[in-house]
């Protein structure tokens, strides 16, 4: 498998990257939805990565760069749904993706990166050289 | 005191608002390159909020909306810098911001909103109806 990691194109909702996403929430969206989503992403600046062996997805990333005023005007990159399809887990394309994130965090000028995970995926990013940062809460609306 | 909420304009980034954000972390912008990052911010869909004693800025929250590809291409509401100036703190000030953040994220189409916070602050967000959510890991680029 020679693996490529790239920005999403439209192209790609249908080769596997709805599917890939379902491997950590459910979807419940179908292609041309997912390309009117798409495009409000692109508008406020999320960037979606995916990574592909030859034109299927089997992994994505996403990344928000959040422009401070605190920090001294620094930005802070939040990584949001990593997710790598079933039939593709256990090969280190969620560490390829992660690093390619952190990579083009770096050159948008981040100073820190940081996510939110569940329990269970705490060991996988401590290796990766995270660290536990502040609470998480949430509410629903 | 009477207290304003509305959104952050560039002529209150003088009156107190950089002054605020010091409660919270350290600033280091004058304010011509606070305007600056105002812009930037604008551009990408931050929504800064302030709340005003007269035309003097006393608290500050953000709120990005980020638009999902999972759950139906829901939307989810990340709560940033949230900020009250210490002469004006213990009066109901962050509440106040807070709960108008959570409004216009639901007039957003928010599903929940997720914020990060010092755990001091907890027990804080958890009278407001927060609950503990994932794990919350950083990394220093």
């Amino acid at each position: 498998m020679e693996l490529v990691i790239r920005d999403l194109f439209a192209e790609d909702i249908d080769r596997g990257f709805l599917e890939t996403l379902t491997a950590l929430a459910e979807v419940r969206l179908r292609p041309r939805e997912a390309v009117a989503v798409f495009q409000k992403r692109l508008r406020s600046g999320v960037l979606t990565y995916v990574a592909l062996d030859g034109d299927r997805v089997v992994g994505t990333a996403s990344l928000l760069v959040e422009q401070k005023f605190i920090h001294g005007g620094g930005a802070v990159g939040h990584v949001e749904d990593v997710a790598v399809h079933p039939d593709y887990q256990h090969r280190g394309i969620g560490t390829a993706l992660v690093n390619h994130t952190l990579t083009q965090a770096r050159q948008r000028g981040c100073y820190k990166v940081i996510l939110n995970c569940f329990d269970s995926l705490i060991p996988f990013y401590l290796r990766m050289g995270f660290r536990h940062h502040d609470a998480c809460l949430r509410i629903d609306l």
